[in-house]
């Protein structure tokens, strides 16, 4: 590829009105981020020399998000061409490549995206390359008319004759400009239309009408998802999922049934990793060789290590660290909490703000008291103890390596290493009672039961 | 639409046989409810004047489902014509317009019915109007012969020759009938056939010979899906799920991974909802807007009000009601029980027959106990009060405003607004204990662990 | 057909490169089993009276999977003619007929491999049966070139011309041979090809040079699935849940949605069973009739009799046994215990190494502390007990028949039938504490909440 600058343009403004949501359209999260930071990914892969963001009114949430990527602020939605024009200020001195992008078709490749600047960079030196795509059911998009030399017209589907409605090869919108001629371009873009709007789909009419190439390159419908609604927001999920499932199959897990398990965009999981179905990851979550994740897990910002053996109903939430070998059973929530190598927390357990020493087992259901209704304290557990079952351990707590603490007690001391602790008052028996308490229950609701 | 009466008559005489099952074939549930109950609710968009269902001996629990329409009873099963007639008494009288439907076609549109009668309704005033549909796969269906005077015939796969078998046109056996002719065609269907049967689709045959018109609508395969075995009522709840789950992305809710997300026929959702996958609505529940549900949660005649934040893991039953931005979490059931504005129960905790006041805090591992094996009895926990992790609450009982529990208590007299409650034994501490008991067991099993 | 004896070779030395896996390829499990259990089930079908698995080095997990089938093991891996050569010592008496199947296509039908023998053995007597089959994207297969005369030539892709890559029918390497022409045939095979490998599908020109006749016989893409990769072994999964999900249903089960439950192959469900989104059955599952199970479920290695109603979200671990009408609710994890007919654990509990007399009830918060970290206890509830909830039995301990444990209670000593026992220290209030407490709390950090 010919050495040469490259400027990004990413057009964001959207209300997304079909959403039917306060939140900006590219803001709406796929695999857990936001659809726009996915494209900035992509983009980052290109290493362009600059990047602007054209933003609506008020879009600081957008703004932040693509930080520190610059952003303009289109303040009318006057069409495409219009919206591209908010960025030659921050470009006024670019003569590089520019690509048009858009915020609300987050998945498109950074390998089409890299085919787009060799062809625009190629011996035909378009002036304008347009991706495009053909769709199973091409429907209403603008056609791309080709001829011998290159791309000759976009046609929109309501000024199309009957030869051009049949041509499968659509526009995408996506397009690669000579930088050096974009700004003379656009400022011709009118808006002598139906809807008065600037498109900058003219690109092409107006670069040939200067006898300059145009040309095109082709893309996948998949990737060229645009969201303008939620069921096509599920529908590029979908897609943004199934990419994930792929990967992480490839790269040596089993996935049961990969259509039930949900990947964040960063998940990462190791070699022989089995994962049941129904499970969910959400970010931040790094899952070592070997580990079986069984059904029903629900895991965000933690980490797993080798060996260790999880769920299923097992939730680990934001700072849960499971050491290698590490068991944590169903009904388990384990938040801020490292637990050591060999670790066991099987059943019905909250454990919150805590360290639980190598090879500890922790008994079905205990309770980390970390709050007071004001402020989260600290419960350690020692290497090797073992918590009784029903246990509630009130923070902050100390209880030491090797220690046992009784079934149903309520620890609200430092326990010593070695130690057994227990509170427990005595049991009594009152004999025969439950007999009369039923007679007396009965009798008084003769049809009960 | 011209003005003119209807009556409309559901068959619902079939067994199922190939459903393996004891309960009448139209009574199993679709999305909730049983599969005749959404035929009558669409058939109620029709404002019919009046409805006669055909239902076999002993289906007193159809009978129950449509009422208030009549039911009739189909003695023996002769056919479909058969079935027709046995409504004849209760429609004697009736000149309108009849639409004759199935009890196991369910799913069929009120915008196809209409589309029917407007047709049964116009110029050409047919004596009968058949609902056509274009499979993917025509198979065995019987085809529809149509000419340029309209439909011609039903023809019946083993009847028809070679070209009828190429038509795509299928039978649905979905009509619209003239009320004025219907009875006196349907006395002249004979039973000279290999199954000794009345068949309805004679209907065609017997009006073309009385020089009748007769004409047919066409209808989507998918609505047109009749149960008839378990496989196939699956088939027709993924088409109900999926018109249920676009309806709710439609109205500004982000399903995430809509596949795994089931709802039941009257599940509401507001605005800017986010549900994540792998969540059950059961029948009777209410979304607030701007309500978080993570996964794995399961919910049956239950409301959340505005900005609450639900799951994972959160299972509420009948009589839930969750309060604006209350936070349920994980590994929790709410039954029968008001959570006022901002109230927490987040971990492990059984809530029912309660109210839990607004803001109050309900620890891990809570438990209301409302049942003494003969009665349910009332917990009523103030706003702002605590519970503190473990605690079992005996009702009847009651905790004042700004109340705490603390840790491991068994609370069985009221509790004071702003006291603090608590039993709990003496924390015994018997040093090395812990190390002289592993000792022994070690000593006892030597290659124990 | 005709009585002939039945030799088997399945090739099962690859290691799947692909797979990234410690596993052997064949090891991988499908449905809850290794995928060529799968494969040695489907075989025990036809009676053989050999069967010979080629082993690579190495792989005694797959010698222990397939036993007492006799296994060879190939040293090194040089083609599929070679594999089979490893077998010729454990068939050198054998002239019956021989198929040769892999043990990483393990989808294949009995009525397949029937429909092989049946021509086999039928008037054409041919040398070699290729099975062929018809893929959606026939790729890079080989070709089956078919003659008046029958089986022409297998030709692979790299090797066919225009023509013959046209052919839409494919070699699925399974063959079924002529025992007494098999090792003239296979010692035969040269290796005198780019990789230097021994192919099988050599055999079919090797016949005809002999003046044999070959044939072939059609199966279906989606039995001849091969399993190289984690996505493909997911494909393989896929199917033989679909047909685990038709069986089920077919017997007179609802599936509310069949895509969410996962079986394990040898998943016995009763008749009018009920089963919700979202569950998985383990291997060793037997459900009895009219069961309702609830979403989320987790089940391996247990029973659930009659009636019973379970879940949403419970978890039978093995040896569980759920009696007729027990009621088994949320966030209950049950382990080697027997339920007696009508017992009820609703909420909340760990029943492990327990009975649960019939109709008791164990309220929600139960814990069976089963396991002092060394050894494992028994629990026995008596009928008609009453668990109060929170409780904790420390096993081994024996609840007497109607005996009710008040709530919150850590039972040690055993309680007489009829019984009352409880452990309870004193309830105390602290007038005003909560309020102080709060007070304090808010004076020490002014803007915490």
């Amino acid at each position: 590829m010919a050495s040469s600058q490259l400027a990004i343009i990413v057009l964001a403004a959207g209300m997304g009105t079909r959403m039917k949501s306060d939140l900006p359209k590219v803001m709406h999260p796929l695999a857990g981020r936001p659809m726009v930071s996915h494209l900035m990914d992509t983009i980052s892969g290109l290493n362009p020399d600059r990047v602007v963001v054209v933003v609506g009114p008020g879009m600081d949430q957008v703004a932040e998000a693509v930080a520190p990527a610059k952003t303009v602020v289109q303040g009318e939605r006057q069409g495409t061409g219009h919206a591209v024009r908010q960025a030659r200020e921050a470009l006024a001195d670019f003569t590089g490549d520019v690509l048009v992008l858009y915020g609300d078709t987050p998945l498109i490749t950074r390998e089409t995206l890299e085919r787009m600047l060799a062809e625009r960079r190629g011996p035909k030196d378009p002036a304008v390359v347009v991706l495009g795509f053909k769709p199973r059911d091409a429907g209403h998009y603008g056609r791309l008319v080709v001829g011998a030399e290159g791309l000759k017209a976009i046609v929109e589907w309501k000024d199309a004759n009957h030869d051009q409605r049949e041509i499968p090869l659509c526009n995408s919108g996506v397009m690669a400009i000579d930088g050096n001629r974009l700004w003379g371009l656009v400022e011709r873009i009118g808006n002598d239309n139906a809807k008065g709007e600037y498109y900058l789909t003219d690109l092409v009419s107006l670069a040939r009408a200067d006898g300059a190439t145009c040309s095109f390159v082709l893309g996948e419908e998949e990737e060229l998802l645009g969201v303008n609604s939620r069921v096509e927001l599920a529908d590029a999920e979908a897609v943004a999922q199934a990419r994930l499932r792929d990967r992480a199959m490839e790269d040596g897990a089993t996935l049961i049934d990969p259509a039930s398990v949900w990947f964040a965009w960063d998940t990462k999981l190791g070699r022989d990793v089995v994962v049941w179905p129904h499970v969910v990851f959400g970010p931040g979550v790094t899952v070592g060789d070997g580990v079986v994740i069984k059904g029903f897990c629900h895991f965000e910002q933690c980490s797993i290590a080798d060996g260790a053996d999880v769920g299923p109903y097992a939730r680990l939430r934001p700072g849960a660290e499971v050491g290698a070998r590490c068991h944590v059973g169903n009904f388990v929530e384990i938040k801020k909490a490292v637990l050591e190598d060999g670790a066991k927390v099987n059943h019905l357990t909250y454990v919150g703000d805590a360290r639980v020493g190598a090879g500890a087992n922790v008994g079905a259901g205990t309770i980390t008291c970390n709050y007071d209704g004001f402020n989260k304290s600290f419960t350690d557990i020692g290497a090797g103890a073992f918590i009784g079952s029903n246990s509630s351990l009130v923070a902050p707590i100390k209880i030491g390596a090797g220690a046992i603490v009784g079934a149903g007690s309520v620890v609200t001391r430092d326990v010593s290493p070695g130690a057994l602790a227990v509170t427990r008052a005595n049991q009594m028996e009152l004999s025969g009672w439950a007999d009369r308490f039923r007679d007396k229950k009965r009798a008084d609701k003769p049809n009960g039961k």
